[in-house]
């Protein structure tokens, strides 16, 4: 008999939040889970990760019952540690999540829930990262559910070597989701900018503020497809070259 | 007459580091020059920006001048408060840099000096992310009189939006320097591993280590050329969606 799959879990929003106790109930049904995930809230913090600091990992106990490595640092750095010691043996699935917010577009760049997963594939671990599309009052259960049929399509049939799945899942009742679409993540931008504001002290300080403005009008992003209640996967490689440049910079004169 | 052009410059090492200063000392010649920089080392700290906290920008002199602003937070974020609340007009450029130390290969996705240019990008300003590809005792000056002259071409031609320049110099003598490649990211991974170790408590801890190993031949990649006493230049963009594996994950049967 096949033995069950071992399937890495982390996060960015932090092991005590409940995207990731609602991930790991519905995954531990298909194979031995195993957490490491970061000890607090990791949201927007890019593909950190921790070189000055040493590194710790705590139990964490949930209801009294152990749960998983609370690691004191990053999304990557709590997988990059499982895997090279907190793991025996190398995972055969990675899923980063249930984020409490959308990963779509350029905050894939930011994002710390896509970092985890980018981390599982540099180091050979087919990786999904999923994110409920949602800042109010998450359910996680259909994401949950949907990341569990999908992780078994991904142990059957494998991604190739450095790719992950990106899934966005809208937060509407499981009826009303239309399907699956396969989508390119969307080329809409965050029009953000600073709130300047005084402290008690009459100081000033800044803070952020913005929304994602879409500009696309175009029905395969990521963006078009949970907006439009479909559950959104797209395929992200780390080849960031702009390929189709190169021609033109090679007849810039810079021989200097 | 035509005005001299609005030039940001930021980094990753902090304000206080000496990348930043010989960058400054050359860019100045051709431009007015603007720094926001971080307060602090940020190495690997990858996309990240400062949502949940505000930031504040201190004046910062270097030998009794006003030099710029230290901003309390990433690369990311002392751009954009640059851009967003500290600068009256857009930079017609930006520059992050000179960094001690290497950003080729998958190293680019950790890297907060490529961070500040990649934020740049999204702002719509050409950006110019540079490197001396040493961890040793730095010589910045013929790294700074290249981007100099490189920042007036691209001053001069532009890039196309949404992409950056991504420079690395090796650590020779200019007489050394072979010339200039226009290069792609090589695919070349950290093979690195956790050491672990027991603190006076004997609680054990985890420190990284490791290194980039290059498995690839060609001739045509950023590893390559510095590795060859060229310049490298490499073209970076941020639509991480694998267009070839689109198609083969339509094909899935996912509308479970």
């Amino acid at each position: 008999m096949r033995k069950r799959p071992l399937i890495l879990i982390s996060n960015d929003d932090g092991i005590d939040a409940p995207g990731i106790y609602a991930l790991v109930n519905e995954i531990k049904k298909i194979g031995e889970v195993f957490v490491a995930a970061p000890d607090k809230q990791q949201s927007a913090v890019g593909h950190a990760i921790t070189m000055n600091y040493p590194l710790r990992a705590q139990k964490f106990y949930k209801n009294g019952k152990f749960f998983g490595y609370a690691i004191d640092g990053t999304p990557a750095d709590a997988v990059k540690l499982a895997v090279g010691s907190l793991l025996k043996q190398k995972p055969d699935l990675l899923i980063s999540g249930i984020n409490h917010g959308a990963n779509t577009a350029v905050s894939i760049i930011y994002s710390g829930t896509v970092s985890a997963a980018t981390e599982g594939t540099f180091l050979g671990i087919p990786s999904i990262a999923v994110s409920l599309t949602t800042y109010g009052k998450p359910d996680f259960r259909y994401a949950a559910k949907f990341t569990k049929k999908l992780a078994q399509t991904v142990l059957k049939k494998g991604i190739p070597a450095g790719t992950l799945l990106n899934v966005n899942v809208p937060p509407i009742p499981e009826k009303e989701i239309k399907g699956v679409k396969i989508t390119r993540q969307s080329k809409a931008k965050w029009n953000d900018w600073f709130e300047t504001r005084k402290d008690p002290n009459n100081k000033e300080y800044y803070w952020l503020t913005g929304r994602l403005v879409d500009e696309e009008k175009s029905d395969d992003t990521d963006l078009w497809a949970v907006e439009h209640n479909y559950v959104s996967i797209t395929p992200i490689q780390y080849d960031l070259t702009d390929y189709k440049l190169l021609g033109v910079l090679k007849k810039w004169k810079l021989d200097y």
